[in-house]
């Protein structure tokens, strides 16, 4: 491929509307476009890394056994309906109606559909199935931000595995975890595995694969010492227990004027916030919920939603709170409350001699006891952790890190081949609905962590596996008809040795040339200049240590073999 | 690969819904499933053809200097609305809001978007560019039909052209031509490059590729003696002239009571069809229009398209014509007419003494002399030609077939540059407009196309170059094991020599299997059975003839090679 001829519009500055690494970078080097927000444009050099992360992605689909489909990218309403996720999608759903005024929805995953091709498996015997796409899938995503890593258009690679029972989903879930593992170190995505919410998705579990990086929208809690990592959504921290002594015999009330906070109550009434119960007032399907944590504890909503199966949330509106307790915010407590579900975190459970609001304004209780005092209908894990934390295996302290979400893999059961009835005969020739799992990965924003993994100050730094080319050959003096020559010659070798070659032939200083093969990040970098061919020598940098060699340019083709081996 | 583990579904029995044969035996094959009207899912051996129509395309638009890229599936209404076309596509084009309510379109096509990436060429040094790309298109068929032959969602390689001037667009246009004769040859596609209409597209030609089959919706006219192809919408003949003599010195009423056809003036009045104008009245753009044939010729609508440039047309209603004209549909002409453009059909230039309607019902008019007495505005080519016409380029006898349009390529002029502005500076340094083209294949109407020229009663028979598998191994007795053992030997010796190779290792009957593989249209199969051992041998059947021959295990791959090259 030569320079001259590609389309690759390098930009001399940053530009102003991009904040992530990834997305500055992949602008600059002529990688992407954004047409709309949300929608961006692949030119030439990012069609060729997405193809070698494609391929990379596909071989390790074939080596765990699994059949590549392409299923439609729009779809009935009906089927979406059929599992409940017609309405459960909300907003983030494209929807339209055809000519006809038929509803239709903009795949934004494909369980649904892959459930309606399992229909025609029969027997045990045929499982366990793998099937997999890479697809565009469409997210209305309220914020479309950093280039590629939220979009509202791209490509996964979705998978999908069919099985008789858990044990068999347990095992695709091994497989596909070990893919992945292999797929991010084959990409050069430092990815962590950490327990997840399944979210949307339902089913009994769920790994993301996080790529460490500050722009990142998730968070990551980890255990440096053991090894431990969830996200944020699911981490637990391994808390000591407060010493409340015997408790008070009763809940006794007192006038709190002017307090609204944990803090008021903690300055002015020696009610430091471990011993606070803080209530929290949400609704849940439209149903009216108390939520209790302790006084210090921030609430994770998505925790919330997990313990409940809510598919709607909102906090409740001020009126609706005096409405049913009686008081505002600020002075709220369960105590004593009948007719609405109180939710509460396991860190409230046994505890004594706690403060509350006593659902009248400006007076709280105080010698509250949790098990005795509060119709607790649900305990869970609500609480948000903090880094610091004792981690809930080693008990050291955990850290907390942004990252980006790179990979989600899901034991979903069989509420999807339940829904669209996709069963098979058991080995007791009884119709048994499939137990599936899914796999995804994001191609573009795998794209884009990369970027965010591998970069300098003077650009993008491509891993061999996932350059768009492996070697730019430089010619420095292009006015030189010996160097172009020499350089040409060069070129060809590289090429027939079938390694990914590009020569730069441009009628540029060396200065813009070797800035552009720097900010464009191909891995190794061939100068042909006059001085050094008088020498009988051609200087082979790598990109990622900016080391130099000089090679006999009959030494190059081995050299660079060496280097890509 | 091994058949027992491929979700491949074959069906026992034609399914009722299809038509035609690249439907039906796509979907009894198990490469297809319809998920709704218009959305096919491809099952993975369906997704292996596509893969290598894909590759072909690939290899062959690298050859002439094209850049792949990935452009957005989804756009803003505003770039549409730029180019006119939000509203001409009208409902053929799925569209729909976002949470912002926000109008967006589906692609049907991207000439628009691709224009907005050549915003950023600044000169006619960088031309020409060629860029595509393979993307899922959208369009509301009003009728989804024949499987992948007429969908809502498919996968186009669109290509676009970019050059400084008409005589760089007609070089890229004969580039792609080479192109596209090159993909359908290697396809295994017969196509005929035909004139075409531009339709929609606008510009100054397009050239359709036509694959002959009996399922097609197009028609193709051509002259097998010269080689004359166009498509009926583009197509004309040589039609010898009437001598009509002197004429008479002025048109004259007659009565025609109950006259309402060609056919009633015909043999009533001895006025044969080629004697009368036929007079049949538009709206086009929501202006009345009369449009002139002879009596005998057809029109062809999309010819009054293209030759007026209207972008909505209708026939005109009854009321509106009485309106207009004071007569009903029966007694209607254009002698005399004022107030209405006059649009005629080439076949009427010079012709006297011919009948037509008087605007009068039942009241006719003879001895009119065209040039004389009907103020034509536009002389065009509306008529679709007939078969056994004279072709005009050699006058032999035209004939007529039905196609399936498997290409089409657009010569577009500057209109969508000018629109988004696409411009670059020409060698005086003045801003000119892009001048473009555009070159579409859609990806699974080629597999269908390829069916459709490759099938027999057994089932499809694939090309070596798109087959899913090149070879099929056979065990005819699985249960005997050595038979298994010679059978997976040789499946290991293919699969090692580089050759796609697909094991049939199920526990049923060989017949079955046979079966299987003829219908899969995999084309050789190896029959490794009992019988052929103990005389040291094993069958190669090749599926496109039949034939079978014995050849020594040890021979197999050096005879497939054979049979490959």
């Amino acid at each position: 491929m030569r320079w001259s001829q590609t389309f690759t519009p390098t930009l001399r500055d940053d530009p102003a509307e991009a904040d992530a690494p990834s997305h500055r970078l992949l602008l600059r080097a002529g990688y992407v476009r954004q047409l709309t927000a949300g929608h961006y444009s692949l030119l030439p050099l990012a069609v060729r890394v997405r193809s070698k992360i494609i391929q990379i992605v596909r071989e390790e689909m074939a080596r765990i056994g699994a059949q590549e489909m392409l299923l439609p990218t729009m779809h009935p309403a009906e089927i979406w309906q059929r599992s409940g996720r017609w309405e459960l999608m909300g907003q983030e759903m494209f929807r339209l109606k055809d000519r006809r005024g038929a509803d239709l929805a903009l795949g934004m995953t494909h369980e649904e559909i892959f459930a309606t091709i399992a229909q025609e498996l029969s027997s045990y015997k045929q499982l366990p199935q793998q099937w997999y796409q890479f697809q565009t899938k469409f997210r209305d995503e309220p914020r479309p931000k950093s280039g590629l890593l939220r979009v509202r258009e791209f490509t996964m690679k979705d998978a999908y595995s069919f099985d008789i029972d858990q044990a068999g989903l347990d095992a695709s879930f091994e497989a596909y975890h070990g893919a992945y593992v292999r797929i991010f170190e084959r990409l050069g995505i430092p990815a962590i595995p950490v327990d997840a919410s399944s979210g949307t998705m339902g089913g009994s579990g769920s790994t993301e694969f996080m790529c460490p990086a500050e722009i990142g929208e998730d968070l990551v809690v980890h255990s440096p010492a053991c090894g431990y990592a969830a996200n944020i959504q699911k981490a637990t921290s391994r808390l000591p227990k407060p010493d409340d002594g015997p408790g008070e015999p009763a809940p006794e009330p007192f006038d709190t004027p002017g307090v609204r906070t944990i803090e008021d109550l903690a300055t002015g009434y020696d009610a430091s916030g471990d011993r606070q119960i803080k209530t929290l007032v949400y609704l849940l399907e439209g149903r009216l919920t108390l939520v209790l944590l302790r006084g210090d504890h921030p609430l994770n909503e998505q925790k919330l939603v997990d313990a409940t199966g809510a598919t709607s949330i909102r906090a409740a509106a001020p009126e609706e709170i005096q409405d049913a307790l009686g008081a505002l915010p600020g002075s709220l407590g369960a105590v004593g409350v009948t007719g609405h579900p109180v939710i509460a975190d396991e860190a409230l459970r046994g505890r004594r001699g706690m403060f509350t609001g006593a659902n009248t304004d400006d007076v709280h209780l105080r010698g509250v006891d949790v098990d005795r005092d509060i119709p607790v209908g649900t305990w869970a894990d609500l609480r948000e952790v903090a880094a610091g934390e004792p981690c809930p295996r080693c008990g050291e302290p955990l850290r907390i890190e942004r990252a980006i979400e790179v990979g989600h893999i899901f034991k979903l059961g069989d509420r999807y081949a339940r829904a669209l009835g996709a069963e098979v005969l058991d080995p007791d020739g009884k119709r048994v609905p499939l137990v599936m799992g899914s796999y995804g990965i994001g191609v573009e924003r795998a794209m884009a962590a990369i970027v965010e993994a591998h970069h300098d100050d003077k650009g993008i730094v491509w891993p061999v596996a996932v350059a768009p080319f492996q070697v730019a050959v430089v010619i420095a003096q292009s006015d030189d008809a010996e160097t172009a020559a020499a350089a040409e010659e060069i070129y060809a070798g590289l090429g027939a040795a079938g390694i990914e070659v590009i020569i730069d032939d441009r009628a540029e200083r060396a200065g813009v040339k070797f800035r552009d093969v720097e900010l464009t990040g191909i891995p190794f970098r061939i100068t042909v200049g006059r001085r050094g061919l008088a020498e009988g020598m051609v200087e082979v940098t790598t990109r990622a240590t900016g080391e130099t060699v000089k090679v006999p340019p009959s030494e190059v083709v081995a050299h660079v073999e060496t280097l890509l081996s």
